[in-house]
């Protein structure tokens, strides 16, 4: 047996989330049947770094899967083969072979999400970028990001239903940014660890501040309630990518 | 009566191109019959800044339109109205008055286009941006591209069943760049004027170059022919978006 890993990118409109589940389409188990057609291993499973929601996209997600060790020609293949076998909505754009403790999800060190918004009208990037109109004040969001630094309880930005216990994350970078095109910007969130539903009650609540709905302290109040009810509107999933994963040593080479 | 700019962005996919026709929704009769409604001047007509092929996306379209003067608050809500009324697939980012005398295409002076592609695989983007595998040689490409530039006959990358003819454009700029994500890259290039086809055309044969087909001073003996036949195979239109276009004033403030 041998341990792979591999560097995914996703169109998550069209998926209900990254979880293997019964209702509807999956990106694990579109991942999981191409790599059982491949391999023609049967009972092959794959693990990603974090469960993505519905309608949340992917560039740099991470995962793993064990397997019989493949010859050295069907290792070469496996890109190519796997981009044949998936969707187009999935792309496989690197494998690595990893060691047999590798772990995609417990191993990984540093997740970065970016939230793409828009405050011009769209047609070309409509699916993947929310228009907010009249622009909000992105200096006074970014002093609120600022509350966001550290180690911190973010139970009033995790889904209600969430079974996840564990509420702390550290995050490490949070702040909007001003794209190369005119009216475009993203908001760039790091941390160890993600909470179910976090960013995007993240970027709901930042833009109430941006558009003077709350003030820039608020936060700091709406952190220790622990509540979620005390937090915005989640902003929808279309803008939101999972961007990459970082683990202690690169696994796909270069930056990855 | 006056005279108003557009600054249009679209989704070329769905379209049949920019020039109104009997087959298929075109750009400009979206545009008319968004205005129409508004302004309720039936016999409004729309000019554009030149006609994308079908499947050809636009981010700084402009075009020009004369109507019975808009009382100033119809005007301030133009923008607005008018991407209430368009499909999602085609937005309106900004309006201004111009003068009686504006022309979106006889006063443009300069059209900058984007070519779109990505030596590794793609899920996200797949609908905008070519995918090229293996890698082409970006640097052979470029020293090709040095031989576009200036004041030539473009006869060899004219579409044949065009009926314009004038030939001679005058290149500014042609080169591939990279871009910030992993294997994307963009072919940028400003011409005063571009032939049917052109850039598709030009494209395809620089991805011929560059994969080793054809020689870098082949581009040379290609334009001396004028001859559309010894020129390579057109790239895609999804790959292919018209950026910008620029008059001796701004119109819209900013670099616009």
């Amino acid at each position: 047996m041998s341990r792979y890993a591999l560097l995914l990118e996703y169109d998550g409109s069209e998926f209900n989330g990254w979880q293997r589940q019964s209702g509807g389409p999956t990106i694990q188990a579109s991942v999981e049947k191409a790599l059982r057609t491949f391999t023609r291993q049967k009972h092959l499973q794959v693990t990603g770094s974090g469960r993505t929601d519905a309608g949340v996209h992917a560039r740099g997600q991470v995962a793993h899967f064990e397997c019989e060790t493949l010859p050295d020609d069907a290792f070469q293949r496996l890109v190519k083969a796997l981009n044949g076998l998936l969707p187009p909505t999935v792309a496989v754009r690197a494998t690595a072979q990893v060691q047999e403790n590798f772990h995609a999800r417990y191993d990984a060190r540093l997740r970065r999400y970016h939230y793409y918004v828009s405050t011009e009208p769209l047609a070309l990037e409509r699916n993947r970028r929310l228009v907010i109109y009249p622009p909000p004040d992105f200096e006074r969001m970014n002093r609120a990001c600022a509350l966001l630094i550290g180690n911190q309880h973010f139970g009033a930005f995790c889904r209600t239903r969430s079974a996840t216990v564990n509420r702390i994350c550290s995050i490490r970078r949070a702040q909007w940014e001003p794209e190369a095109h005119s009216g475009c910007w993203r908001f760039v969130v790091e941390a160890d660890r993600f909470l179910h539903g976090m960013v995007r009650a993240l970027v709901g609540t930042l833009l109430e501040i941006g558009r003077g709905k709350r003030s820039v302290q608020d936060m700091k109040r709406i952190l220790a309630t622990q509540d979620r009810r005390e937090s915005g509107v989640a902003a929808p999933a279309y803008g939101l990518v999972l961007e990459h994963v970082t683990y202690d040593t690169p696994i796909f080479g270069g930056d990855n």
